[in-house]
């Protein structure tokens, strides 16, 4: 599988949208819809816009050839007449996956590979949550307890 | 007219600059030139830069014909020694202008259209501000009125 | 029900953090935490910190009576060895609720009353983005429909 | 006149409202109504809300017997159904204004006063901005011009 | 000692100034003295103020003792005019320090203690800055081997 | 030298890492590190990331041929396992340097010239520091007395 390599993909689109007659509560909905269509990030930017307004500038990290289709969300979700967007390179590490034990269950750590070599060691967000969640410690301890299995 | 149907303008350029040495009260009056001079868009991001110093950057996007006349504005009037640029696409919307009438005069409402469907329906803030400023009405209550004269 | 009448509200605190050395992403678990246990509102401003950190300030507003409790997921959740308080006073409109039909299903709205004139309208965001998920609608659309059968 | 000399104010007020269901557009409005009912400074901070909402935090610095003034505009023309405040004291430096001439004419420079001794020397910014306006002069030369006369 | 305990200081400040016309480049210098004369700490939050200036607020927190020396620094070395003030409470967990051995020296952990249990353990950043720096090993690496040998 | 004169580089890349998962502190680190291996500049962007995370863009600035050695030193050490990139074109002005005398020892100041004329001035920040620290002078009477020497 392409990803699991080193590699650098030059078929990246960044999308921005300056945005200044939008209420922020549509925008918590819009970065769900972007996520789901299979955008690879989508993350604000507070911005000063002229005429004393606060802003915000959407951005879109997606494939070029999905590009079309997250304009059109947001196009129909939120209030812009126009989109910018840029051919972006992404330099990506190779990755592969170990399974860490913990007291309260198991957790996935994503490891970066740069060069043959381990330089990432990240435990997954969603299962040391789960953890904190179901056994109510705090996520900083499971992070702690996963860290400190790692070598 | 070109701007009147759904488009991509491939001749766009976004210009840079990361400023630390300037006071903010000079910014909106170069902000006010840029405009002037016929820059689709300015705006500011706030950046924490070296040596603990919150920065500003200014972005500016126009035609790509216009890039040099506001990089001089910009080396004249801000404190940098240096900016930068690259090209952007922008897809827009067809667009067309629509009169609604409220108790207080007509507002016009600027629309957006994608692939032969309305799916922006924006009250030009000017006509509103300006029907508020007159009769002393909250600016909100004038863009609920027109939304409801429109479908 | 005393929030039903316009009112000040003397006991309310708000409690601030400024953190430089805990990943984002647990602070997004602990906005949950804060908001599952009463906290009225939660919230991260970002801030400059010495030796070019960049920061959040946490923070959160509750009753005086819960500010313990909220200090105590605080300290279990992030890194700080220090929380700050103070109290406020908040002024709060009166509230009522009411139900708007559309052609998809009914929304809630809430009114905001100040010296018995309703000045604030408000489509509750749940019951709109309910509607756009199950239907298919931008929620914009969603909106836009409930502002017209408001008067 | 009390402000001219040095003091301390203990009659001062931060009003403060955290909004993620307005537009921009309408907040630069509501800015200009603020600071035409008096209040000494209207501002806004860039925050991060709950449901991955960017809002935004409006502040209001007013006299302690503006405050319900203020509150008002704030209802009448955001979304808002609370609004926050606490007191603050504040120290002033003594002021007295001194004329600068310019080639092109005369600047008033404001100066602050500590303890006897003049520590503050600030160009008007409307002055300043006149003479670049009409001369067609960078607003930078213009300061440069004003501080090269101050010693 | 008494901050060996935990305890709640009731005699905390809260000091700020909103700043639209100074140099970014002047406000490292301004925090590393308000740092050097005792302050508990010192940051900036981006603020968008009127006449479209992005400005900066200074934010210091420091005994109620040492607030006018604090605002002497402000006067003599920024641009303002006015300085507010208000009154915080901090509670503030227990502190002990640990010595971790790593493999390439000795780091302190300071520990946080709530109610006689530890729920905070916060590698000292110099330390490992210190290690980092004399055995070029990324940063992130030493914080992991400390975190591997508390329990 | 070719840098003296006005000139347009087209052989400047911007890399950018969206952070969620790295704590602050460990990034003042880093910007020392990308600094001192020869980046032009580099600077950290508040962002509102998915789940409610307040995160950090990095966005480093360099030649093109030194963008593997930035973007290696990003991998090893903060916490991301990609890294995006893109070509800037940079206009600068020519440069030249002008040493002026102040009552406390003499201060290089930067100027910049656009079409044979100066449109710049920058006192060198590290030259008026130096005098600040040493006679104890305000950091802006110093960056005020330059400017006075200057025409």
């Amino acid at each position: 599988m392409q990803h699991g390599q080193e590699h650098i993909d030059h078929e990246m689109i960044k999308i921005e949208v300056n945005l200044d007659d939008i209420p922020g509560e549509w925008l918590g909905h819009v970065m769900d819809l972007l996520l789901d269509a299979g955008a690879n990030d989508v993350f604000y930017v507070p911005i000063y816009m002229k005429k004393n307004r606060p802003g915000t500038m959407l951005q879109v990290l997606c494939q070029d050839n999905q590009k079309f289709e997250m304009m059109d969300i947001i196009f129909r979700e939120t209030t812009t007449l126009g989109v910018r967007y840029y051919p972006l390179s992404v330099k990506r590490l190779g990755r592969q996956f170990k399974e860490v034990q913990t007291p309260w269950g198991s957790v996935s750590v994503k490891q970066g590979i740069l060069q043959g070599e381990v330089v990432q060691q990240a435990p997954e967000y969603s299962d040391c949550k789960a953890i904190s969640d179901k056994h109510g410690i705090p996520l900083k301890l499971v992070f702690q307890e996963v860290w400190k299995q790692l070598n």
